[in-house]
């Protein structure tokens, strides 16, 4: 395999095949040089004593040509060592790495970093998906910490910015040939100094083929069902109050929707005051939507069912599937093989299954009394756990447009959702929550479409080894590495954080206030503490606190007792009214150092009037700029941050979801 | 200055006024050697060209010492260059930095990191206060990232801890002698290989005289009055309610204290139904403490009045004083001269003063109705910070016993606080937050006392320059380089945190809960997504999560349905009982792999009856191991969490939480 025909240089050099012909050739190469072990069987070089560097001598290099056959011959006597080869050694440069990989949840990725403990021990490195672009090149670039090093290190002119892009762009398109039949391509290193570059090793192994770069299109067929169903039959009903098949009956049955409710159970004839079928044929011919709590080994035959009787829609609560292997593993498959054939789309298994914020339809064994069911609103959430997705729904306050636990996605997967949701009118934000991916390039392929035209916020876990692994039992599919994904998830401009509540924080803001212009936030409060919190957390959160300009430094002292700060943050005390914020607010609003306005409240001052709802409100229909508030309290700060928020100003209730909200409204122009 | 006599060795060597003269002494060194420019006026030989290394024969220290001279004289005309240095150049080694300075906030400290990228681009650096010990040194060296590179990196042979160890006792040893003129010490780089070490180059500064190692004892005289005065007087009480003076009259006089409250107003005869005062001389004999709402400038005759009075105590809410600098700082000054003179403690200004769980007194000027005040408890809390105290106050529904924001501390302070509360009876958990300190040595010495008697949790702000910055104008505080905090407060046995929720979280665990025995987690939950987020934070929370005893797998798999996963994390799925919760904890409780005991709940899956609670009662009071518990959700789940901390088992309300709960409880059986 012949990296050079992708522009990469090697060094000048030439094969030897004696130490009389390598010390010809070094001194028309011109010294010093460097002697590499040529042999089909030794891929790690160095392990053997098969490199000798900086030989500057006729003699040294015949001294040098001996100790590695040597050397060669003692540690790996199996080896076959046919010649040696002699290269000029480069100019003192820095040391790169360029790798290509297989992986697991996206195909063929890109990474970059730097040589040495950079990327041995640090783990300092980026990664993209292929095909990148020029740009996402530069950003590799700019992510790892050992940068600086390429930017003029101890005095060395610095590491073209452009000769690194450009070989990155020819690795990209290395690994778009090789695609299928790429393991991993090793550039290790690559030495680089100021517009010039020299492959030092290289190491490539390929497999005999693969699936190379996939090509796999989201598939919408019939989700709107799932939301607008005018019926649901519930297979797998119960009548003993407690059980999975009884709470999601009264889900559906005894609230809310308003669509009929037929409850499938051979034993019974009427289960909570309604008629019930001994299996879904009986059941009336408008049912929509199957709800199944049923073991797996019932669902081929109900997707049979289903389909006979035109039912294209099917969840299945049920766990019991592939993350718990062996034949239940292929029980899945199964329902995948059948769901596609018989064009039954199927969430699940394993899920608690949909909602809609309209229809009031939901799957949930979750009943009433036990957990809220949002408003209708503007934010869609996917979520391949229940529990997270619980979680989400009931601190979804601002109201949900749809709702979907996919589990095992043994047929409706991430991307399809996504695709839909892109589509649904309802729906201006949307939130996820992933484990680990199964077709990762379906995904990123459908999220990068959909970021164009709507926000989309992910929070993906199983990030560690061991948290990876547990998502394996979880939900049968391995986490990788976070690296990959983050990388991934910038390409497809995918805005990434890194807890639940972050992810709520982040829906909130994006569904209340309209995006900033840029990272400048201004902080206005009557507790500093909470300030200085937040402003050590400011560049882990990719935002900016700017000096305030003159004038509004100047306004502000004007109409400020001389106690009050007027900079950034603005501290306003403890003695500070709504009419204090409102002053303070406006001049911010009006300042063009500034993208978004934080103010942050105590409410328990006792200073601080009630008449702060009415100040926001007013404030919040006339800035162009975002407003997010911040709080920390009990029962009376709860109930004013819902006062506030009801007048559509949202407030975030510790300081790193406030620092959340403000990074996921200004993450797109942070990308421009 | 001499660093040999330390114990430091420097390479052999000699001095050199010509060419010839450092060749002849080259020769008798042995080559290869390095030639270093010897003048009073260069500090960094480097960037004047003042160092060549690696020369390997007479010629080519002919050749360098005229490069070296040339440079020098056309870098640094005004340089005396007298003789220049020739020395043997060291084995290859690794390079490591150890530094001594004068903080700004402990005094002398030291740091230890690699030598170049290490410290200069990635900050891999440790610090501790001097004195250290060996173990000091030892963690010192464990803590950095670089480590690996100690260890072996690369076939190179291991550098011995017992070296490093040793030299960072000779560099402590060297610190103490010179504390009081310590500017800095920079042994930057010293080369070290196997048990051999080299200084390649040091740098002291020093000053005429300064402080040194400060002796500072806490001062606790008087401050029980605080917490149990029978009698409070108001200075600054107002008719006006939204005043500050209005709303502490109100906490004091109309709720749960039942002390005597006597309003100060020199026009007011009357003010909330009790007959005001025109002065504190006017007021009642037995006033005890003073709280007042003035400004800054009439405490001083305030202060005399006091002690005139025979009162011993005063809180000053009131701010304007050193954080807006200048006249207002000399104001604090006095002060403090004052107090001390007259032995009338002062807590404040600037801060919300005391509460006392028990006597109920509290000086908030957040009423009633906007701010809840917790229950009689066992946990203290002290902070810099009114903002984070009230957040804590209204979190801290597992009691407390008291409460103090002490602002900015023109008398009282952390130490004396910590010294008080060591001592006091209703006391065994000590909650601190902190901004910056003053005293920083004089609250180290003081916490390495009294965490061997109670367990102190310490969240730590102004961690970023512009939050050290913000911390100065709040408090009058430079906040200082985090990393020096944190090597201080291991020293001193800290627990520390890195957030409001985090400090709430480790001070309710230890309040409730015993401590445990290792770091060795195991989970049980119906909600696996949950997991799997807590998975990827462990290492973070220095955490473990060993698998489960084969006893424990097979007594759980002989229990259990089939599809319940029986290893650790214990998956009992969305089928979950109390009494499956009840089988799993009773294995995990008995398993000698488990320390602390962790199940997270979906209290909101309808099979998971109520009577957890009950379940959870019980095992807690026959556990030797710590539970914790993990849940979100919304009023249900607050509901049944609150139903279960009163039976004495905390629930924490997310995932970070709850790991900082288990951190806290395994944080002194991990540093032994």
């Amino acid at each position: 395999m012949d990296y050079q025909r992708y522009g990469f240089i090697a060094p000048r050099g030439g094969i030897a095949t004696g130490a009389d012909e390598a010390a010809a050739l070094a001194t028309r190469l011109g010294f010093p040089v460097a002697l590499k072990i040529v042999s089909p069987d030794v891929i790690h070089k160095t392990d053997v004593g098969g490199v000798e560097l900086g030989i500057d001598s006729e003699e040294g290099v015949r001294e040098a040509f001996a100790r590695i056959v040597n050397s060669v011959h003692e540690k790996m006597p199996q080896a076959r060592v046919e010649d040696i080869r002699v290269e000029e050694m480069c100019e003192e440069g820095i040391e790169v790495i360029i790798g290509l990989n297989n992986d697991q949840q996206f195909g063929p990725v890109i990474l970059f970093g730097l040589g040495g403990v950079f990327t041995e021990v640090l783990e300092d490195v980026s990664f993209r998906v292929l095909p990148i672009t020029p740009d996402d090149a530069r950003s590799m670039i700019q992510e790892i910490k050992g940068r600086v090093l390429l930017e003029g290190y101890r005095g060395q002119r610095p590491v073209s910015r452009n000769v690194l892009v450009d070989l990155l762009m020819k690795a990209n398109h290395m690994g778009l040939e090789l695609a299928e039949r790429l393991d991993s391509v090793d550039f290790n290193p690559i030495a680089v100094w100021e517009d010039q570059h020299r492959v030092l090793d290289c190491k490539i192994l390929l497999r005999p083929s693969g699936a190379g770069i996939t090509r796999s299109e989201p598939n919408t067929a019939y989700l709107d069902t799932f939301f607008k169903a005018k019926s649901v039959a519930v297979v797998g009903a119960s009548a003993t109050p407690g059980k999975v098949g009884n709470a999601i009956l009264d889900s559906l049955a005894k609230h809310e929707y308003e669509g009929h409710v037929y409850p499938i159970n051979p034993k019974r004839t009427e289960i909570m005051d309604m008629p019930a079928y001994p299996d879904l044929a009986s059941a009336p011919a408008d049912t929509e939507l199957v709800v199944a709590i049923v073991g797996l080994h019932l669902i081929p035959a109900l997707i049979e069912e289903a389909a006979a009787k035109g039912v294209h829609n099917l969840v299945i609560v049920s766990g019991g599937g592939k993350e718990l292997g062996g034949q239940r593993e292929e029980l899945e498959h199964e329902i995948k093989r059948q769901a596609a054939q018989l064009e039954v789309r199927v969430i699940g298994p394993n899920c608690i299954g949909v909602f809609d914020g309209k229809s009031r339809l939901d799957t949930f064994f979750q009943v009433r009394e036990r957990m809220l069911r949002p408003p209708a609103g503007e934010v869609a959430m996917i979520t391949q756990s229940g529990t997270v997705g619980i979680a989400f729904l009931e601190d979804a306050s601002f109201g949900m447009s749809k709702f979907v636990s996919y589990g095992n996605r043994a047929d409706v997967d991430e991307a399809d959702l996504l695709s839909y949701l892109a589509q649904d009118p309802d729906t201006t934000v949307i939130a996820c929550y992933v484990e680990g991916f199964d077709q990762g390039r379906k995904f990123l392929e459908t999220a990068r479409q959909v970021t164009r035209e709507k926000p989309v916020v992910i929070f993906k876990s199983g990030r560690s080894r061991q948290g990876a692994q547990a998502a394996v039992s979880h939900t049968g599919f391995f986490g990788g590495s976070h690296k990959v994904c983050q990388g991934a998830f910038r390409q497809a401009g995918l805005i990434d954080v890194d807890s639940i509540e972050e992810l709520v924080a982040a829906a909130k803001a994006l569904a209340l206030q309209p995006e900033a212009q840029g990272p400048r936030v201004a902080m206005i409060s009557n507790g500093a503490g909470s300030m200085i919190q937040a402003i050590d957390l400011l560049e882990e959160y990719d935002l900016m606190l700017p000096a305030l300009s003159p004038q509004t430094i100047e306004s502000l002292e004007e109409r400020y007792p001389p106690y009050y700060l007027a900079h950034n943050p603005v501290d306003v005390t403890g003695s500070a009214t709504s009419q204090d914020y409102r002053i303070g607010m406006e001049a911010l609003i009006a300042d063009h150092n500034i993208d978004l306005i934080m103010p942050w409240f105590v409410f328990q001052d006792t200073p601080l009037d009630e008449g702060i709802v009415e100040v926001l409100s007013a404030l919040s229909h006339t800035s162009p700029k975002p407003i997010l508030c911040g709080a920390m309290g009990g029962p009376y700060t709860r109930r004013v941050s819902q006062a506030i928020e009801a007048q559509g100003v949202p407030v975030f209730l510790g300081v790193q979801e406030w620092l959340a909200a403000a990074r996921a409204l200004s993450y797109r122009a942070n990308r421009e």
